[in-house]
């Protein structure tokens, strides 16, 4: 596969670096950057051969089989159009637009030219994250009720970043777009999210957008998908997530606790991770961190789905949906109560029986709770089905 | 210390079984029990002389020093108006009351009655908490951003948690009470809680009170107050702690992860913790229980107090703060708006200026970012002070 | 109780502060140092009425119930046998002695004398250890097969232990008794220490006695206690114990991972924890040293002991078991072979089949092993029990 | 790269899955099976055009650019021999020899042949391992003193792994291979093994090799190389290595406790990890075991050096040495003595010093040890450089 980068700042270099890495056949084969310096060193660093600074030029190039766009939040949208009109696949990192009516311009136009479209949510393919939702999925944890996803750190690497104009938000669309998916996937994307709870505030920098969000999204069937995103903690890059069904939990973490424990008392200090604060005392650095944040899995998934004739497990359309709960989550912040989620296109037709699973004790109760207390007698808490009378019993006391 | 109990079922028994463990010199010296067969075993099990189902009886008996209360909650209130009445020095169980109404009447009674009252909020008591309250306090974490107090299990022991109209509610009212009171000695008992979003579902369980919320409260200085609560986590009692500060960052987990790790096929199988839900398998046990949740050094700071003539900790001030807190956070559960904290009696003086501690880089800029690539190379984000424009450096390169 | 306390250094501090904590009822009386300056400030810290630099003076007062030895080790010998002569109960700090020979006179002096003896082996009576003791006595775990008991930190806090003359050695005495002394409480105390391998290097330091030391202790049912020591870990005071069982494993860490995590960038930096070598990153601190140590546990079953007319969990015997091995491992370390623990005062009658309790497969095999593979076939190894052949089956296939 | 894989079972198949997958360039050729109808199976599986009981057919197909040896280990000598005599590169499965002596002859076979010859020692690559290895050899850790490599498990898949006849060994041969080369990898290959003490036990199962041993490799600077192997761990594959040094510490955990934590009661159970003992309870998942364990980065930097023309990180004669050391071990074992590490073939010219780097204190005294004191004083230990007398001062007391 030969491969288009529009971009040539952090993300480009990470996308780059893993699909040169592991003997991979997929290969970058040209960069452009809006400055022609970068995309000349870009090209130096990645053996490439062409560079340029016009965008059609390089997504024109007849050799180019995909195009994945590494740009700034505000750039997506034409560089995703211009991909369209040129018939060539594109990828495109998260997230898709700066709200959902960019990303639903962008959904449209690769859908009427009928172009490859793949969605870059990394998080939604670590492989931690890949094996929790099979679990899930295959009712390891039962109806799922609530999860979280938390995605904290000191601070983003651009200057484009923090300026919400260009990148469409703060905290929330920096990092919130990957919490939602996260927690999309696990309840499951036939599942319509309702309506969002969202509280944000600029605490510590000098900027106008949010550094700190707390998010609740509510589904269809009841189910909560949390969302925690800063730019203001500090200690590493803190990647967790949880989730937590009727018969089970689930808790990841990407970052900071994967075990890899390291003190040092500074000598031969070096790089430890992205985001590490630190290169003395107890650190914990991440083995490989493209694999940790799930890149090489994605762009495998991508470009077999381009092979195979099929939908990527993240497509524009997911990316869509995720816009339109943040946009849901800032005018919630705005306004302090539950706003609706609004989804002019909405493709599930799931309905959604909110099933309470009550268990039934005997003919007379409900039964609440089961529990073996200290002294090894086991417990129930009843409900009476007709009076609703809350009562306990010992079994076999 | 002679003490009088008033209760007799799993909580009063935690207090006794720790009270009267590791050698300590206070005793309890009677019990009282609406069911004169259980007041009888519990006088039996802990070698207690009198025990009663006569409640006054055993408050007025002169050899009483301190009554605890360790009564359901719908009946604290008459518990400790008995006890003010009798001039004498009471400890109540958490939560204080019901609502706020319930616990400024406690209040009123123990402060008119110019008798000892104590709150027995025991998280807020554990050694790590105690630890790490001295650190926030030392500065060691800077301006508090952000706490998280979760707790979450699969129910509680007894029927009367389970109805609402003698509990109070569910696991907000259960639960909520120590997560609320962990943040607040965190952010800071003299910042004033403004309000509170929160979201509450009965998601499980064949009853009318919530079996599941998370909640937001906003302090006066811009600091959020998380909690998490729920009756329908899987997989033992998950108690942790999180708080964000401008320099630091500290996670308790007071249960499952605290260096007490074990593996059985579940040969000679028997209890393991409080709420744990297997026998088998990886097991997370605590060692000393009373012990990792505060009991013993609660009891100690409650004595002492009374001896030394001073305040303990926790309060039936703070009990009632906490109750203000929740009844909020039960409005905005069914407003889903925010909701602001009826304080009818506030008594901090603190004026909160919101300080936002804005870094100078020279000049020109504020300092947004100060960041070491992976390349070694140190890149600054700044912020113009006049034009507000954002831009990128890089220091040496 | 009345206890004088003889010495006034580190640990004479910490059982002092453990005692005078949490409303226990017995009191530090007096105390002796050889220095009259240290005895007098000691008791000032401690709001006691008696010093003296004259150790019999306080031994023999009337008023003492009970003596606590916390002297350097080269001075254990002379104190138990004064307090054996004036008739005193005895606790002694660990090591008891500084070999064999001299605990040995020890034990002979109490048990002459009648008096109560009991032996400060405060790691083993830390909660996680008591609890994971009842496991393994429940059968939790199966037959043991192996423990591992680790203690590594940056090296002792006093002169002495660092003079091999005074102390008896580096590493292995200091810390290996301990380390041995929870290995054989695992595997049982009636079970014979039969031989030690032990390796042991002055890796680090400028001194004669080791700081790093490795050895296993073969018992005589095949069980093997092994016990790690070093003055040259970086990092903080890393103290973990395994246990290994035919049914099971238990992983405990003391210290250094104990759900207290903190990270902080040094701004209003205090202390953390004792041995840590750091006060910025990440931290991990412990909630309640002297609780997580098991000073309070252990002095509980001391004075209990007493009380009740009973021998306490850790005894002067213990003690001279633990001698006893550690005399081997300095012997090995030298002779680079395995070296018999000589015990002339063994006094378990305890015989032992060394059991290996093979699973019947059926008539013909023994079964080596089940095993789900990924694809969900069951495979059993097996061999024949007369030929010796070993063979595998897939079942169901 | 084509391939030809020499074996059909578990290692082989764990092979082929991880080249056919993340579109890696290389592919699996075609497969050589004792037995035709798994080489059929075999092929089925992984899309191969060719398969053969015939070794030689396969190994001498001229589109065959590269041979996997994933046979048991009796079978490893004949294969290698006969890929060096059709002039093949080949990567040959860990261990490389069941002894020294059949190591030696593969290695001079490659040599003689002039063939690339790959050692396929995975847990060499792994992540973790790489980046420690980075770290120590940036001086991170200062100079390394101790490290410890530690594989156990319920015990290997297939027959001939118990049979010492056909294996060479039991958990010594399977696990310690790992464990040693990972030790020497942190000590550096330059730095000769000396000599080994080990502790073998058959404890648990009706077999005549060993399934559990400890063993401790004495490198010429004095660092020690201790492993720890079994198959009688419960609870799932235990995958630690731990490295001491001057300036600090690294602890990995490769398995068990990686940040994926699941509890399930069982509901819709399935695969959790290789040799996981359960699928309900606390479960401990690894997202990508074959990237856990380092199959992709081994074969990328294996087919990357053949490319290059260069050495991999792992060859032929580090077997060859590993063999040697495991030779040493099992002689231990039953000599009960250190056992000289028999290397007639060793390559480094490294003349080793012992550098034990005393720091001076001033002119008059070494510092043994500077502390702070939980009360802030600063107190250091110290020995007179002439008399040897050890004493301490406090600072600035």
């Amino acid at each position: 596969m030969n491969i288009a980068m529009l971009g040539s700042g952090f993300i480009a270099r990470f996308y780059a670096t893993t699909l040169h890495a592991q003997r991979r056949k997929d290969r970058i084969h040209s960069v452009y950057s809006r400055n022609l310096t970068h995309a000349k060193t870009f090209a130096a660093d990645f053996g490439l051969e062409r560079y340029s600074s016009t965008m059609d030029e390089i997504i024109q190039d007849p050799e180019v089989d995909a195009v994945i766009v590494a740009l700034p939040n505000h750039l997506h949208e034409d560089a995703v159009l211009a991909c369209a009109a040129a018939g060539k696949a594109v990828l495109c990192t998260k997230p898709l637009g700066r709200n959902a009516a960019e990303a639903k311009r962008m959904l449209e136009a690769v859908e009427t030219a009928g172009v490859f479209a793949g969605y870059l949510e990394d998080l939604c393919y670590t492989s931690k994250f890949l094996k929790s939702l099979a679990s899930v999925n295959a009712g390891s944890l039962g109806n799922i009720l609530w999860t979280k996803s938390r995605e904290a750190h000191p601070g983003p690497h651009s200057d484009w970043f923090w300026d919400k104009e260009q990148s469409g938000g703060g905290a929330i669309i920096d990092l919130g777009c990957h919490c939602v998916e996260i927690g999309r996937n696990f309840i499951g994307k036939a599942i319509r999210p309702v309506e969002v709870m969202c509280w944000a505030d600029t605490q510590v920098h000098p900027i106008d957008a949010e550094d700190h969000a707390i998010g609740l999204v509510r589904y269809e069937n009841g189910a909560i998908g949390q969302f925690e995103v800063s730019w203001t903690f500090r200690g590493g890059m803190d990647l967790r997530d949880e989730v937590m069904g009727t018969e089970g939990t689930i808790w990841l973490n990407s970052f900071l606790r994967t075990g890899f424990e390291m003190f040092t008392t500074g000598k031969g200090a070096n790089y430890v991770a992205e985001k590490a604060e630190s290169d003395a005392g107890w650190l914990f650095p991440v083995g490989d961190e493209a694999h940790e944040l799930g890149y090489p899995q994605m762009f495998s998934d991508m470009f077999d789905a381009m092979e195979q004739g099929r939908e990527p497990q993240e497509t524009f359309y997911d990316g869509y949906v995720v816009n339109a709960i943040l946009d849901a989550a800032f005018l919630s912040a705005k306004t302090k109560k539950w706003e609706t989620v609004q989804l002019e296109d909405w493709r599930s037709a799931a309905t959604v029986a909110v099933d309470k699973d009550w268990v039934s004790y005997n003919e007379t109760y409900y039964l609440i709770k089961k529990e073996i207390l200290p002294n090894g007698v086991e417990k129930v808490i009843l409900k009476d089905k007709v009076t609703g009378e809350i009562r306990q019993e010992t079994v076999g006391d």
